[in-house]
């Protein structure tokens, strides 16, 4: 598990006084690129030297209690399962001990035309690497 | 069923050419609004006037094929259940024939201090009027 | 002068019960955007073929009047100069006869490599071919 | 002057691979917010004890060289002026010692009626304390 924290700020709120629902899914984003980092991963150089890509093919929120401006929250990171094409992050968003929400994402590894390919195995060894009990056996 | 168009900006897109996957709710969002309008409901006065809340409580998609700069897709949504205190949408997300997108929200019905309470009737009846099959007995 | 009309979500306002000022730079994009269509130009089939891209150099907004949830705003939207290398739109939002905001944008022309390129002929012609007095002689 | 960092995230990015260019007017924002807690004001609790609020009247933003996924952005924010009811904050966004944007945004002093209001005494105090060259004199 990896955590990212995050200052909430005003453009994050809308009119009901809380931060809009749609962000939260940012902050997923967010926690999930720090875990990539954390494991020696970065994303960014992902994408270029595999030529692959891991759009979310699947994305959930529970929404418990609401975040505020000037809130800093945590985002706790884990990655729950990677098989041979797919890969599972679960999410939990807190505020100090409050739990605010939990989701999950489901990404599906595809090339430049769109083709389903399966994770690279350095992907999977890093990314499993220090949470072995994650890694599946795809 | 509900259908609110919406043209796709440079400013929803993402440097994988397609548009964020966080943006889905935002379109969400307008497909809610919309469907409200058509039931002869505007929801900032629904808020105003009764001093109650629908927050998300809870928020699905699930991604099929990805939505791109200036495309026009078309937000389908629909009310599935109206129970006493939580409301459910269902919303499809196309291009054309295509199918983008699907996805659901719950939203709970809350008071100024956060408190659930009971969805008005005349909530109930505006909402279920044109499609008594989606309004549940709550 | 080209009219693009926007409907304001949930999403995009703050807690200021007002639209997040940020918002304004992306209706002004809406609005550039329709103007480039409204010319027979679509943005993103000009960037494929030409592969030059238009980046923003400098943006205004100033502020007048705040639009809410609803709300469906109007910007309008015109190319005032288009020099050698450089085009300059401005906006007005409006809502109904009300003035909200005004603000203009200033573009490069640039190749993949970054490298300020010449607007080609065939987008000055068209941009200015229908509003003679806007296009500069560069 | 005060110094946030800010971590770039792929919801930032458009499809030209660079952020998009209304999020600079969130980072100002970041900024602003940061520049007011080192001062010991927190923004949030000003607007609920005075009841008064800080809309943003005029923004501007210069794009020099364009922020790109991973990048971790300086925001560097200065008071430049505090007169009677308007205050101008000014804002350099730095990718190491690379400047990437600059601007500015002025903010009226406003009460829940909308009405032009002088700045409170403490606020332009505690703003000037720490750059005294920085506070007008209204």
């Amino acid at each position: 598990m990896v955590q990212t924290h995050i200052r909430i700020i005003y453009g994050d709120t809308d009119q009901m006084g809380v931060v809009y629902y749609a962000n939260y899914l940012r902050f997923f984003e967010a926690g999930r690129s720090e875990y990539m980092r954390s494991r020696g991963l970065r994303y960014g150089d992902f994408e270029r030297e595999h030529q692959l890509w891991l759009p979310v093919v699947e994305a959930t929120v529970s929404y418990r209690a609401p975040a505020r401006y000037e809130d800093v929250v945590t985002v706790e990171t884990s990655l729950v399962e990677a098989r041979r094409a797919t890969a599972r992050f679960e999410y939990r968003v807190l505020r100090g001990a409050d739990l605010l929400a939990t989701g999950h994402t489901v990404h599906a590894c595809v090339d430049a035309g769109g083709r389903i390919r399966r994770l690279p195995r350095e992907l999977l060894e890093r990314l499993g690497a220090a949470e072995p009990a994650a890694a599946g056996s795809g």
